[in-house]
């Protein structure tokens, strides 16, 4: 920690901090510069509120941390990249993961008729929300565990694994009698009891960014699911809020470089919440893959327009069978692969 | 709910959504113009996803929603201001109500000394956390079920209302059994369930604004409060997330008029978390009342280098009792009241 | 400048960094710690592009800049609140400066009678736009030196002396033949060589905030006039861009306070552009005056709903005459004062 | 336009509306819902300032403006993509062209070697700022005229199109006498006169997006330039201003698929700016041909660690000839062309 003081403090202002430095059993070490004195800190452990406690002294002009808060999501104490195979799906390898299906499970027909299309359109691992979190109490929000039986018929089928929403700790075990991966959404990226408890689950967990989280905060809320002993968490960026209003959210494709310069954590994208139009998905798959995206996660409908929930972005069947074969070019133009089954290849042609 | 075609549609797509629109039972009213057709939708119910399902049909420009999604919340329900009691504290009245106490609860003697200090100054309702969020899991977290212990023991002694945070359905119990309001933390403020669960408990609660959360979006997350058949929500402002990086959040100040035009819920202030820094405290708290707040919540700490938690935003108590009566002043101006202590009146000889 | 190196570097790049810094004849001073290793950099000059460099050399973690870009603008070389006055109003001292009239000059007739309606009510300095920023090429954009004739007039039929836009250096020469105060608009706020051209004009300026400035940066801009030799710079905080749609812009308010810590420059709000409807106008000048500005600026129209721009944030006459005894009463409460004239007496009973 | 009327609204308020559309000879057309009524407005013109007029009249809850502000820059006057020639470089056809070159032009020799580089690795036209425009009056501002000079020396050399910064109107003939292409910075976007000045210089136009521009705006600010007779310009997206502080700016990558849907103007990205760490560039440029950018412009510089301006997000030489041959690829893959010279190759070696 580096205290730096005022131009032109006095003397003892930059002496009461060096005495409560020492008195706390830490090594202070003042540089007096021609316009500024400032005061390393060395020593372990600094108490976590010290930086606050500076912060507001007197003669005090900033307060400097150091050390990085996050330690188990960082390349320092985990120098390989985070690989992990959930039912035979190789997450952070060389391979684009894709996730797609639909926003809601909605009924049998139209999750297993989705799964059976993505999966012959390339997609890996099926998605669809069985717990919804509404921004208004008066909408569909989900099936419940009938939501999570019929994902299990759709795997079943398919031998695709799911990922599925939990949104509260009280549903961690029915959603985990059935999920292969849990999905944390946005709006509980901080919800910090949940990410302990499903931390404690015992399975990977898929870490949406928050509405307006910066990344160190993102990292941080991942260090909440590892500090319980779980290594599998997969990021996923779905846009932040900006004032900009013609995108529902404003995709940060930087998140996927600088995450992968602080964090050996795989780094997924979802261009249907970041973009919340169909038009705009293919382009922000194709974005995210190109900066070096580990994987997608796509919505895709039988009947968008009467979709329960998020229509507007899901794409259709044919639509997502049009796009996997361009995400493989653009992967293999960035040196990963992505194997399109037959039923992308047919649409494509 | 209206739509907008594209200019120089053809007449097909118009008649396309038309059709729509009859098929589900509803009245379609065409507008032809010059340049433009706009389709009127009449009728109920309209269902929740049209508006999805019409803004991607081909030829739709835009399609705007007419009806609030807030019911409960708003004045059309409920042309009364909300106003109701706590332990003898008005909420929502002429006089400003004033919350303040410790970020966190530390031990009895700082929490005592604390509600003490703050009712002598003329605050009504003593804050403190007993279950903290907290962005890094290896800071503190709170005391827990003894912190509410403390809480319940500094009421007894000062005859103040307490008001705490609940982090978790799970503590919603325990939380209920001391608590007088639970405060829903900003971080929460998006947490479906556990709004729906602490709706239920049948004490007030405090909402604060999410860190991105628009207007309207707060008034349906206390929505899923009241459509619990829990009438008593104070909504409070804490700063929201700009990119300005000199004040911790940015206090949207506008948020106050701009409530008190769509809802009759009583609005609070938090000018600590806002600020960040103690030095500003005063001056949002004065902008608050000025602008309109029915409260405010403060922290105060006896010594508040040594805080656990937000010690550079907290007041010391001489500081706390030199702002009430600034408070008082302002309140005065615009027609409040805010009755001050004698502890207030001689900190501010 | 510290340079903080990443944990565990190899000591050589460290080295490698000493070594520049020497090479510059600067002195270096390193600390050990425990986990990490930082460099002080101390002496001058420090090339102004040494933090660009370090911040991407191997083995830096981050760059901190110790000492202040603003230099003029800050308290630091200019100990005293700067106080100056136009005409014999005093700007920067006890009395709230209020400067009042409509968005655009339209005539003779609305703009003499706006002035003499708002200096009744106790507005100090007439504000009009003759040439208007306009997003779109398509909008009125203000009658240009007919506009500033206009504004003359009104000065020589009430006393009031004028401030109003300059968008271009090309038309200072004509703005400054008429005005009393320049305007520098927001959309303006970095146009670096239009500030220097005004600097220069030899009358005081008047700076609003641009879109999404930081503090730090708007002190720079005042920076750029300052350093041609013009003291007289007022600050106006007009709202910043957030997500937020209910409102045009949001009021940063906090801007006030964190201003005065940094700046001895007198702040102004303007409360119409961050509300951008008319309503809210009046909470948000009173929650600037709360808040320690030194002035408002508002829009006031003879009939708003006829406005060539900007009407649905303009006053009526008889709502800014109810507004000034409102803000009379909170700035005696912050120990400010406003000397309210008998129109808005009249008004207010 | 169309008028939403408050839930409930007493007739009379709504007679208003429509007597005073019809009083502007336009057409009224009233729709009564159950709960709401709307008037859909016909005929033209709409007077610009009807929907400020209405917004904030008795009984309306809210106004909607239909028809779109821009013209010239959108598809339904202009249905071909907008393609053109600057010596030789096609701009909007399928090669991406490629705009690279230092920050800042500091000498014939930097700026001659820096040209040579890029063009071997595949670049189409130099860069470089002679009038810089720095948030600092105490930074290093440019060459002017001088900078010109070397641009040109080092265009003859090269045979390359130049493009550079034009600050203020009374630059644009100094810059024109050397420029190929006038840029227009991001803090000048919304500098009306200055577009409306270069609009008709007879040149082409690259017009940044502004620091917080929405992209209607930006397509006005564009509006402005093709108003006056100028159909050559081209948008370039720098990266907007956010709350996270790990990247200078945030690359919003969706500009590019939704200003495509929008308009026929050819769409840019600018990896450097957004990103302002030279680690983040190539990620960012290859995300934004995936996304569909027609060019990119990116800074090169022969020793960053020593350049006068944004050194820390200029590539070296290598670097740059390392990223066009990846650029090239990513662009095969979504079926556009990048023509990459031996330079390139060697480096991809």
């Amino acid at each position: 920690m580096i205290v730096i003081m005022e131009p032109g403090v006095a003397p003892e202002k930059t002496d009461a901090i060096i005495d409560r430095i020492k008195a706390l059993g830490l090594g202070a070490h003042p540089i007096f510069g021609e316009a500024q004195t400032i005061v390393g800190v060395v020593g372990t452990p600094i108490p976590p509120t010290l930086e606050d406690e500076f912060s507001v002294q007197p003669g005090v002009l900033q307060v400097v941390r150091v050390s990085k808060k996050y330690k188990l999501t960082g390349w320092d104490f985990h120098p390989e990249k985070t690989q992990f195979t959930v039912r035979g799906v190789v997450i952070g390898g060389p391979e684009i993961a894709i996730m797609a299906g639909p926003c809601s499970v909605e009924s049998e027909e139209q999750t297993v008729s989705t799964a059976k299309a993505v999966k012959a359109a390339g997609a890996h691992i099926l998605r669809g929300g069985a717990y919804k979190p509404r921004t208004s109490p008066y909408e569909f929000r989900g099936l419940g565990r009938r939501g999570l039986e019929i994902l299990a018929i759709a795997r079943e089928e398919t031998g695709m694994p799911i990922v599925t929403e939990v949104m509260t700790p009280a549903d961690i075990d029915d959603v985990g009698e059935f999920t292969d991966i849990f999905q944390i959404g946005a709006r509980n990226a901080q919800n910090y009891l949940l990410l302990e408890e499903v931390g404690k689950a015992g399975k990977p967990v898929m870490l949406k960014r928050g509405l307006s989280m910066m990344l160190e905060e993102w990292l941080l809320a991942a260090e909440y699911v590892m500090a319980q002993g779980n290594p599998h968490v997969i990021l996923c960026e779905r846009g932040i809020r900006t004032y900009e209003p013609l995108t529902r959210n404003t995709l940060d494709v930087s998140s996927v470089p600088v995450i992968n310069g602080m964090s050996h954590l795989p780094v997924f994208i979802d261009p249907s919440h970041a973009a919340g139009k169909r038009a705009l998905v293919p382009a922000l798959a194709l974005a995210g893959v190109a900066a070096g995206a580990d994987g997608l996660m796509i919505e895709v409908h039988p009947s968008p327009d009467h979709a329960l929930s998020d229509g507007a972005q899901s794409l259709t069947f044919d639509q997502f069978s049009a796009l996997t074969p361009r995400i493989a070019r653009v992967a293999a133009a960035v040196d990963r692969t992505l194997t399109v089954g037959n039923g992308a290849r047919r649409a494509a042609d």
